[in-house]
C-alpha cells in the first residue's frame, strides 16, 4: 500500500481537490495541498444562532475573519469557491448535537435542513506561506508538528450566547526577523492579520509555553521571542462553550480549499 | 441672534457634546465638532431585518464598515463611546415605517423597543481629516459644499432582503498626489478605506460628474484626477430600497460623535 504524501497533491486545481474529496478519494487532512490557494475554517450553525455568531465575528475579527458566509440553508459559495457543496467539499466533519460529539462524517449532506448557515473563516495556513516567502523561519513546519495553542487571559467581546477567552498560536521569530514577521502578518487582515502579543507569555497568562493547551510544544532557541497570533480555535472553542442544539465543523486539519490565492488575501 | 458656529464646539470632548445634543442644547448638523474624534452613520433595525443587514456589511466591508453594532434592545453602547444614548444622543434622526418617512426627530426614546439593533458605520469625515494632514487637498471643503455623491453600476453582494448598487462618493486630486490618497485612506478600512476606482467616470457608469446624484458638484481642475471612495450612503440607500417596516437613521450631517480618535481608525 502507498503511503499518503499530500505533495502529490500541491499542483492540482482547487476544484480538483474538492472533486476528489466529494468522490471521497481523498478523505485525510489537507495540510500542504493546492500549494498558492487558501484554506478555511468552517462553522455550520442553525440561522437561531447565526446571528449571534456573526456579530461574534464583528466583534473579534482578529479571531474570527470571515472569509464567507452562506446563504441560509445553501450548500453553494458564491465568492470564495465555485460549484462549491459545502455538505461534501470537506475531507472530514464533526457533528455536534447539545455540545456532545455526535460522530466524524465524511459527508453531512444527511444532517442538511434549509436553516443551516455556514461561516468560512480564514485560516492561519495562509499567512505561514507568507511568512516562509519573506524569510522568516516557520518552527513547527520545520520540525513537523502542529502549531501550540495556548488559552489566554484576554476576553473576547461577548456576542449574545458566544463569549470565551482568546486562543492564540506560537511561532518562535529571531529577534531579528520580529518586525518582519509583524508586518508580513498585518497585511493579511483575512487571516487573523498582526500578532496579538509579542513576549513574555506569563502577562497573557501563559503560564507554561512548554505546555500548550492545544497542538505540540516547539523548540525555542536563544534570541528567539515567542510571537502570539490569534488562533481561527477560538471561534470553535467559543460555539463549544456555548452548548449550542446543533452545529457541524471541520475536522481539526481537514480544511475547506477555496479558490483564492493567500497572495489576494493580502490588501 | 447669534449664528452657530460649529469651531466653538472643535475643541470640546464628545462626551460632553453628546450632553448637550441629548439635552437638546445642540439640534443642527455635528460638521467639524470634537476636532479629531469619529463620526458614525446610524442605522438601527428590528433583529428580525438585522441578520440581514449584518451580512450585507460583511458582504461588502467598504460600503458599509461597521464600527459597533448594539445588543438587540440596548440603547448604550459598549466599544465606541461611554455613558451614551443611542435614542438621544444624535440631533437629529430619521424615523421611516413601510419606507415612507414618519417624520424627522430629536429624541427617538419614544420609538425604542426591545428588538432593536444599533448599527454604528464608520464615516468619510475621518478620512478626510487624515487626508488634509497628508497635505492632500479636499475640495468639497475649501468651497464650502457637501461631498458630491453618484450612483455606480457596481452591484453590491446582495444579502437577504438588501440589495443595491454601490454609491461613491468623488474627491479631485491633483495626479502628483493621487497615489498618496491611495496610501493614506488604504490605512483606514474602518472609514471606507482605499478608493474603489480612480479616473474614467464612465466605466464605473457615471455618466454626468457635474451632476451628482446627492451633495453638490464640485470644481475639478486641469491636472486633477476625480478619485472614487465608497460611501455610507450605500447601505442608508440598500435599507431604504427593500422599503423596511421600520427603520430609524440619522439626517444626513446629524452623526453620533464618538470617544474614538481618528488616528485610531489606522490599521
Amino acid at each position: 500500500m502507498e503511503a499518503i504524501n499530500n505533495l502529490n497533491y500541491a499542483n492540482l486545481q482547487p476544484k480538483e481537490i474538492r472533486e476528489k474529496i466529494r468522490a471521497e478519494q481523498i478523505t485525510w487532512n489537507t495540510s500542504g495541498m493546492c500549494a498558492g490557494y487558501a484554506q478555511a475554517n468552517l462553522v455550520i450553525l442553525p440561522k437561531a444562532q447565526a446571528y449571534d455568531f456573526l456579530l461574534f465575528a464583528q466583534r473579534n475579527p482578529k479571531s474570527c475573519p470571515l472569509l464567507e458566509v452562506s446563504d441560509p440553508g445553501s450548500r453553494s459559495l458564491k465568492y470564495i469557491a465555485q460549484d462549491a457543496d459545502i455538505a461534501r467539499d470537506i475531507p472530514k466533519y464533526r457533528v455536534y448535537k447539545d455540545g456532545i460529539l455526535e460522530g466524524e462524517f465524511t459527508d453531512v449532506a444527511a444532517f442538511w435542513n434549509d436553516e443551516l448557515v455556514s461561516f468560512l473563516i480564514g485560516c492561519s495556513f495562509s499567512f505561514e506561506s507568507a511568512l516562509l516567502e519573506a524569510g522568516v523561519p516557520v518552527r513547527h513546519i520545520e520540525e513537523g508538528r502542529n502549531v501550540p495553542m495556548y488559552i489566554t487571559n484576554i476576553p473576547c467581546v461577548p456576542a449574545g450566547i458566544f463569549s470565551g477567552n482568546m486562543v492564540v498560536s506560537m511561532r518562535p521569530i529571531p529577534h531579528s526577523l520580529v518586525v518582519k514577521a509583524v508586518t508580513v502578518t498585518a497585511s493579511m487582515p483575512r487571516v487573523h492579520g498582526a500578532p496579538v502579543h509579542i513576549g513574555d507569555p506569563a502577562s497573557i497568562g501563559i503560564k507554561d509555553i512548554s505546555r500548550p493547551e492545544f497542538g505540540d510544544a516547539v523548540t525555542i532557541n536563544d534570541g528567539e521571542v515567542p510571537v502570539f497570533w490569534c488562533c481561527g480555535v477560538t471561534p470553535q472553542s467559543v460555539v463549544m462553550n456555548s452548548k449550542p442544539k446543533f452545529v457541524i465543523t471541520h475536522a481539526p486539519g481537514h480544511m475547506f480549499i477555496t479558490d483564492i490565492k493567500n497572495v489576494d488575501l493580502k490588501d
